[in-house]
């Protein structure tokens, strides 16, 4: 159970963010971060200890959790399955992007099989295969209860060690050839928008492969009959390997009262469902940008949030979360240090 | 006179970008920009050098301009022309949100006088003061052309003193009270928008000043009956000493082949003036983000820019520009590290 973030100091930050040397709320969403921030990260402590403490990102841990899928034999990609593996390959070997972005901006950087078709024989691979790949879901359910509890429990191992190294703040990104496919099925069974308005490029496929998307995500919708207040099952059902572990780690980070910070179309569907298990766990994330794939902005409208970046990237790999990292930073570098109007002597107009 | 940047590379750089281990485009904004930013940075250089060279952003520069505007004794602002000056004691003193930023991010800061109503005797205050206060420019020119010209010299002597000290990006922002109602007027007169498009809050005040704003610029536009073709006309009956500086900041840094990160409504209304006076300086521009002064969005539609960062900011001091510092890096460390398809033996499936 996820408990509600508590908002005793709600006021007390609102008016240090007020005091300080700038038009009030000039600083726009930097403001609503530092407060969201401090919320979380001051839960807890006594007001009169509160005035005196400053706050830091420490340990940023970035996690991509790949996944197979059985749907991409349906040729829903651009790219055959073979190609997940040879990424978690390029992952390990840090010459991705999610790598580069994670060496430049300090986050530690996990890869995590959660069961592709072959196993990436590198040390720095986490281990966490709940099966080789998916089974196709447009005939029948991706995979067992059994599984998808499995991976929770892994997720939350992995959270928790990483939070035993110093980590205060979380992101989750993914690979797998088909999960678009996926994602939008999620984004369909939970939000009742058609398929026409979920299923997206992905990768970058023709028309006639995103019409070929929606009917396989009509098709699935039509079998499994799913219900929105169930998120499990259509986790189970119509899922992928890698987003099992998203939602796992989602759920283990918020319940530790850590802030997350979402990335884009797949993480997002992730969050839905998250969100959809634990209502509270909304109050940990943070939600980074807004990508091209079409049915982002749709997610983020239905969850009634803004996000920081609008970059339009299409990667996934948690490259659009890793990005807002510094913006993070900055926000409580303002919440830090920022001069209030008595201790810089600048008259305050009150409005 | 600014040369057209040179395109040589375009082919190579895009080629470089399009074989690394992504879908084609999916970094989208971050792939535009390490494109612009190598394309400046390896002007001059032979294709075979380019391919063994690594770029990056060194000692990034960003100044912060002030100046007083007689146009404030109308009361245009929620706070009186005396703000200006303790606030450049505050930028001085370390607290204000631009220092927090460019200490966190990494900028050089200078803060500089451009004629504000009482000196601030502080030693990293540069004096480049054109006046104490512009003239109300709904009655008479905000200032001579021998100020402009002056203004011009003393922002180049700046720019190039940072390149010196080896900067290869800059940054400008400003602070003025009564400074969005000069770039309202600079945005009317070379856009021919009605001041109803270009006038808003600014600071914060109510629909009775911004009434009252939107009035004093049609004053000016009638009384100085400017022409879109002549911007240093525009910048001496209408704009501030602080715009004076940003728009021969700009000039001096293009001139100098350095891209210039390109802040919220008062800096875009200089890079407006900047554009009509040198048009290829447009090519060394990042625009960073896209404030909530109501004419901000309506100034990157002018000038058919994309920002890179939208968070409801609206603060001034370079505080937008500076926060684009770490994208603008990261899309440098995409161009120099990221692996090909060759490198990591991923399967490219060429569209």
């Amino acid at each position: 159970m996820i408990s509600p973030l508590d908002l005793t100091h709600s006021n007390y930050i609102q008016q240090k963010m007020d005091m300080k040397t700038k038009p009030k709320g000039s600083l726009g969403k930097l403001e609503a971060l530092a407060k969201q921030l401090v919320l979380i990260y001051a839960q807890g402590i006594g007001e009169r200890s509160l005035s005196s403490m400053q706050f830091a990102i420490k340990e940023p841990s970035i996690s991509v959790f790949a996944g197979d899928h059985g749907i991409a034999k349906e040729g829903v990609s651009i790219a055959p399955s073979e190609v997940t593996g040879q990424m978690v390959a390029n992952f390990a070997s840090g010459g991705a992007a999610i790598c580069v972005l994670a060496r430049q901006l300090g986050w530690h950087l996990n890869v995590v099989d959660c069961g592709i078709l072959t196993p990436v024989p590198m040390s720095n691979v986490v281990d966490s295969r709940l099966g080789t790949i998916t089974a196709p879901f447009h005939q029948r359910c991706a995979m067992s209860l059994a599984q998808v509890e499995a991976g929770f429990v892994s997720a939350k191992r992995l959270v928790e060690s990483d939070i035993q190294r110093g980590s205060n703040l979380f992101a989750f990104g993914e690979m797998g050839i088909g999960n678009t496919t996926s994602a939008a099925a999620i984004f369909s069974a939970m939000s009742g928008l058609p398929p026409s308005q979920t299923v997206g490029q992905g990768t970058g496929v023709c028309q006639e492969v995103v019409d070929k998307k929606q009917r396989l995500v009509e098709q699935a919708l039509a079998k499994h009959k799913l219900d929105s207040t169930k998120p499990e099952e259509v986790l189970l059902s119509v899922g992928g390997f890698e987003i099992v572990h998203i939602v796992g780690a989602i759920l283990a980070a918020a319940e530790a009262k850590k802030p997350v910070v979402i990335d884009g179309y797949i993480a997002t569907a992730a969050a839905i469902l998250a969100i959809a298990m634990e209502p509270h766990c909304k109050q940990y994330m943070i939600f980074a940008h807004c990508s091209n794939e079409q049915g982002h902005r749709k997610m983020l409208d239905y969850l009634e949030v803004e996000p920081l970046l609008h970059l339009d990237m299409r990667l996934g790999e948690g490259s659009g979360a890793a990005l807002a990292l510094p913006i993070i930073q900055s926000s409580l570098a303002i919440y830090n240090e920022m001069a209030s109007f008595s201790d810089a002597q600048v008259t305050q107009v009150v409005k």
